[in-house]
């Protein structure tokens, strides 16, 4: 009798400990995982700042083509968020959380808008929305071979923060697009700029580099974050450092659209590393990164510029196409235990696609003309003046 | 005594377990609440970018009246959020946290912000503050009886981001204003705006667009914010999407302010369905409000100033009026289960009240005058140029 | 038998309930502590907003000074951050967080931000980067001996948002700077502005309203963040309305910089008590700092800079000085046990510190010359136009 009490007991203190701790744990597991998807959704919110206030405004150093610019980069924005998103989901996502898989769509419209800068000025503004078209498909095809390793063809690559398959990819895309899309006449206008439009520029570039960290560790684990952020502020610094010393050593003179842009290239290159590089490490990557920035602005764009027979309106080959390849590459010295192969690989793998899909593109989107205004809001708008 | 022994162990160790488990999951609980109440102060902050970024850089579109309408939004908003918690702090609130009263306090600032757009370069400064007084404690009726149903009078209403209660009233409320407080040659005078104007309005726009799924979701629950946010975000891309093409259709040309405003009214018009409706859903709504905004400023305007006789300066009937009540009916489409009486009856409260709390508040605005240089900031501010 | 049975059975449970409990515990505390470091990240990136966009914008009322002014400042952030972290990485920092540590090193970066608007406009890019070099190591003695009490000299101070060590002391040292980078003939020359410069400083002066309570609650314990965050936002709308009232009193007209500056004084003088007043004494503190921070711009400025024989470009002491000095006050009426003597001894310590430093700093800075052109972009940058 005493046993079965004793038994009694034990076996009901047993469920309810494990009952109320089990419940404790599980309302716990669950109010978790919305937190921590809620911490995404704030990320989210800050990779938007940076795709309308930051690429938008970056591209309004354009004299007289502020509007359209900003234009542009909401139409951009509004076609390549839902594509991405209704393409992915048939049956791609394979079960990831709500707000990742708009992340995910950010990080396209991300490139995209990279791409578009290479032919601002030049394009009529539904050829913006077609060129959006194109590109988002092109773009989760080499995300689904070179990230997701769809076909166990390339192997693990080391580009969490999108060096390689976001900044590369998009600005060889929007160089290679650019082909079809500089006319002769195009190539002997300059492009101006005045101390306005440069201050709206710099006010993009300040976007961008604010919330940097947030695009970069927008889908780390949550306990990576806190070293993460720092370590792409670290590169954001040292570009930045980097830029004004390498733009008047070249110039003699600071150029207020080398700060705009070159100071950025650290936010480019530490893209494929800022998870595993040290704090210094991350300083010494951006440091490169500007300095390889500000001379490919000062130097190398002119040479490519008359070379490939194109403009690159916003230098994207000098922000985005060369940092980003650095980036990609320091990861071979930088990330222990990295696959170097897949690393090289998911790499070229990434310029040849972009190359093919840019030419493509830029052929289809060229049969729909050229505005007759070049740089110049007057072509599509409103008179406002 | 083996007995008692028993009794006291098993006593002992069910104490024990409840203690144990029960502190474990005190700690979480609290700690739960408060990092929710923290989530829920960043939303609070994007709400608070909106207001003074978003809806002030919004209104510098009127080339001459910068630094007025930014002045009007700092101080629209110091006087509203302090008033809001100091009236519903007379026991109203009813035991809601600190950060939900605020964003309460932000919501009622919002919409009067609409307000004074109708109004803007009209008034004098001191006057946009007694506005402020006015439109406050009408605002918390309003949404005492539709909201909260505090009388019991008007049921359950689907308006969670404010499409009704915030958007429409405000709009509605300063266009009755605006009859007392727009003289024969106020309405003569053309409202100008130039190429740098309309960029700082797209910057206000801009700031709009990517903070506004905080704006609807801010009160949600933890777990229904992902897909709310994704919702909010589909309508704006929609109507970004339908504001380029009806614009283009109807003008011609695009219109910058179009493009600035009428690119949000997705934003307006989900306010009551973002909980509810499809991806799909919501995106389709975007387009028609997009759509119904554009039309409203290009053809619908100018046949209502000269009908009502007023200036709207901002066009709040078009970008949040009409978009506004046409949520709110879409709701009617789109939630399942909706007490379609008491959705009609919340609109017509709101209209109703709006109507005649704007006539009352105008009128009296409209005893202390009117600035002598309309739409130009040498009335009040000492000459920078 | 049945007493071990018993005893087993007691023992087993015991354990079993210790480690099911203990289990959850322990997953939910890690999860917690790395979820609460995201949310501080989330205030980390809140601030930087204000360093670059805040701040940096703010000084762009400079009308010729735009592109320069920005540039300084994106220098002066990224010497510093890592310099910060470089010098307390030295064994200083006692096992703080990631994300703690930056957030100090961000402080460091803004009272370094103070310290340069005070000689915007008269010195090299890279001295501003000299400058950099030598605040960072005074102001880290400074939080040392004020804040951390380090040496045991000072005492427990009320100073959480940096009322003292960080506004007061940037003010203090740029001002006892300026005595050795201030010519005669700077002296002499008038720093204009224009409408356009005017809506740019707004922007600056938006942002770092908007961000502000992530600025002061940035270290708070999260239970304290809401409460804390209203206060700031109450200072801040009294020190708007205070200031829109006492510009109009004393100048007649409206000064677009008084609304730009001394609308932040609210934020500025609650940082020493916004953790301990009541949301009526916030906005009370706040209403005075706009009437001082107002009177300071419209009446004593010019009387201090011919008093100093400096010229004050952004008039840091009027924004920052006065207002941080009486915030710092405030908290010997306001805080509830506060240590009085510990309260003064920490402000004197700090203003003592700071003039020192300050002009020492000066001094060196001097010998490295002055810009040619004052207050022009066309000193270091490229034409635009």
């Amino acid at each position: 009798m005493k046993n079965h009490i004793m038994k009694f007991a034990a076996l009901s203190l047993l469920l309810l400990g494990s009952v109320v701790s089990g419940f404790a744990q599980e309302v716990t597991n669950t109010q978790i995982s919305s937190i921590l998807e809620v911490q995404q959704y704030n990320r989210a919110i800050h990779i938007m700042a940076m795709l309308l206030l930051g690429f938008g405004f970056l591209m309004v150093f354009v004299k007289k083509y502020g509007r359209s610019a900003l234009t542009a980069t909401f139409l951009l924005v509004s076609v390549s968020l839902p594509l991405y998103l209704a393409v992915k989901g048939m049956g791609i996502f394979e079960g990831k959380g709500e707000i990742e898989q708009f992340i995910l769509a950010e990080f396209g419209a991300a490139s995209l808008l990279i791409a578009a800068g290479a032919l601002l000025g030049r394009i009529k503004m539904y050829q913006y929305m077609l060129l959006g078209l194109l590109f988002i498909p092109f773009y989760i095809l080499n995300e689904m071979i070179v990230v997701d390793d769809h076909f166990h063809f390339v192997g693990q690559v080391a580009d969490t923060g999108g060096s390689i398959v976001i900044h590369a990819f998009g600005a060889i895309f929007g160089i290679a697009a650019a082909i079809s899309l500089t006319t002769k006449q195009q190539r002997e206008v300059s492009i101006l700029s005045d101390a306005n439009s440069d201050k709206f520029s710099l006010l993009g570039s300040m976007v961008l580099w604010v919330f940097w960290p947030s695009f970069c560790a927008a889908l780390v684990p949550v306990e990576a974050i806190p070293y993460s952020v720092v370590n792409v502020f670290m590169a954001l610094s040292g570009s930045t450092i980097a830029t004004y010393i390498a733009s008047v050593a070249i110039r003699g003179k600071i150029s207020a659209a080398d700060i705009a842009n070159a100071a950025l290239a650290g936010g480019v290159a530490i893209g494929a590393t800022f998870d595993h590089a040290s704090h210094f490490e991350a300083m010494v990557i951006g440091v490169i990164a500007g300095a390889i920035s500000t001379m490919g602005f000062a130097i190398f764009q002119e040479k490519q510029e008359k070379f490939h027979k194109i403009v690159d309106t916003c230098g994207v080959t000098n922000l985005h196409g060369l940092p980003g390849l650095f980036g990609g590459l320091a990861a071979i010295v930088v990330v222990d235990g990295l696959d170097v192969g897949a690393q090289i690989k998911g790499i070229m793998v990434t310029v040849v696609l972009a190359v093919v899909a840019g030419l493509l593109s830029g052929k289809i989107i060229s049969l729909f003309g050229s505005t007759k205004e070049i740089y110049n809001d007057i072509a599509e708008f409103e008179d406002a003046d």
